[in-house]
């Protein structure tokens, strides 16, 4: 049935149901909602003393993902990974969501509903309570998630607090989600298992919640989750610290199966391509040796912070040369 | 200059100056907010001990607003106000906002900026501190906001909360907002200085913000505000708590300029246009009376809660007899 026929405010009755059966009401979360969907405004009781955060972020058909290359459940997911990706990375507490689904009214209400699934799946994985919302009609598909959590003491990880002499460290292994995209588009020719492997990297990644929670409690208090790619969010930091980054290429950790496909090209992914939504973070070699320890994902240290070329992040290969990483373009081959 | 010429991370920096420029940093949140934007979330303490509100409402180009209709800080203004509008529908205060801004990439970065300083007009002008938010290229203009408050009590309004035997009362006057519309696309021909007017009342709504504190002060416990017009949203009272609603027709208070421009035809506009933004609530008489005499704006007392035909609202006119308000067609019409 298409929405223009269920009609919002039928849909909108759905979609709470699904959203009310995923509440965990025993949660930390559940157990402060006073009021979810279905009034003018979602109410909880904060944890009382805690500094709150919020974050908001959106995807675009076309722009964040492309018509015909994906299953309506993996945008939902996505869409909520992302936003706590960025509580992750204030090493926060996620508590709550708010969400705002823009569709063409053409789409089927069955499609709607299949994506607030994957919300609320996202969601559940992680503790976190769907407790608003509005349903629009548009002539793209858009989702817009917000996000309200908190912090467990006063300190949190913050991109203004690389020092040099710090190390450059990266949780996990990056590359997947990028280079999946030359993959969806066939760019890139692999075999059905690789491509789903692919796919799920793209889709469906797992903010490192615990990851950056436990990187405050070692001491850490510099780190950003990798968005728009290391390159680019390592920036972030150099901009907002007043510091320079040097990185050693060969260091940074690049996901196997990029390896294995793409091997030239593989650590451009890596450095350049966006959306794995690891945690990059500076610290002192104590205290990163400390979250190695304690972390289950694996740490990379990856280069340094330092005093010179503030603002910006020089790249060294095996001999100590200056590269300038690129990303390749796929755009003319069919196969490789 | 183009946003493309800009690109992304100029823009944002400009929005950025403007919202601290913007933010007053004496007001209450305002000396609460730890982290604003520039960071993955924004970080804030919370009112100790309080519940806290959040709601999120977007507007798309084509469905909330037509191309070539508005002025750009008209539609910044309109959406932090349909925002807060919910926030004042709960009795609550409004704390934070989140911005998404979703925009073709061939609009001028003076017209993102300008729908952005009408955004921070509005949230000024009710001590709302905007902390976050993202921007993104997209195909048609979407704005989504999120707002965060609180209640400085434990009761709020719900919608939920009318009895049998409550007045069914409206603050203000309606049917202006949704009057416009014929006016701004022409349909309907007025003088300059009234197309002001309604357009005016189309894209600067204000919140009733103190007025819904003052009704949760008076005892008043059912509320909402009036975005999908005064039926559509007395019925979202009606269903939620259960009951009926009669309302007399000629008690609905309709906006002078609707009368004289419309006549025969204002009751409708009153009764069925949305988006006035003015509040709607059941109360004991005796409370009403007491909210009469705390608000400045104008109430009206237009109808009664009953038991009878639960979900649904009935409309009387002066004779008593039941009628069914509907909207006029413009479409034919180029002129009165």
């Amino acid at each position: 049935m298409k929405i223009s026929e269920l009609g919002e405010f039928g849909l909108i009755a759905r979609l709470d149901r699904a959203a009310q059966k995923a509440r965990a009401p025993r949660s930390p979360s559940g157990r402060r909602l006073v009021m979810g969907i279905g009034d003018d405004a979602a109410a909880w009781k904060p944890p009382y003393r805690k500094i709150e955060l919020a974050t908001t972020d959106t995807m675009v058909e076309g722009v964040h993902f492309l018509t015909g290359t994906f299953d309506w459940p993996d945008l939902g997911w996505k869409s909520v990974a992302s936003n706590l990706s960025d509580i992750a990375a204030m090493g926060g507490v996620p508590d709550y969501a708010l969400v705002s689904l823009c569709l063409p009214d053409t789409v089927e209400a069955e499609s709607a509903e299949a994506i607030f699934h994957g919300m609320l799946d996202a969601a559940s994985r992680y503790s976190v309570a769907v407790i608003g919302g509005n349903l629009s009609k548009s002539g793209e598909i858009m989702l817009t998630l917000t996000v309200v959590g908190h912090l467990d003491g006063s300190a949190m990880l913050l991109r203004s607090e690389a020092k040099p002499g710090d190390k450059v460290a990266v949780t996990g292994s990056l590359g997947m989600a990028s280079a999946a995209l030359p993959i969806m588009k066939e760019a890139i020719m692999v075999g059905p298992e690789m491509a789903t492997l692919f796919k799920q990297a793209h889709f469906r990644p797992e903010p490192r919640i615990p990851e950056g929670q436990a990187l405050l409690r070692a001491g850490v208090r510099a780190a950003i989750d990798i968005s728009d790619g290391l390159m680019g969010d390592l920036n972030h930091i150099c901009e907002a610290s007043h510091v320079g980054a040097i990185i050693q290429a060969a260091s940074v950790p690049i996901d196997p199966e990029v390896r294995e496909v793409y091997i030239e090209n593989a650590p451009a992914y890596a450095m350049l391509g966006g959306e794995d939504f690891e945690l990059l973070f500076t610290a002192p070699s104590n205290i990163i040796e400390k979250v190695k320890a304690e972390l289950k994902v694996p740490v990379s240290i990856i280069g340094d912070i330092v005093s010179e070329h503030p603002g910006k992040t020089m790249v060294l290969d095996v001999d100590g040369h200056k590269i300038t990483p690129a990303m390749p373009g796929w755009d003319h081959f069919k196969r490789r």
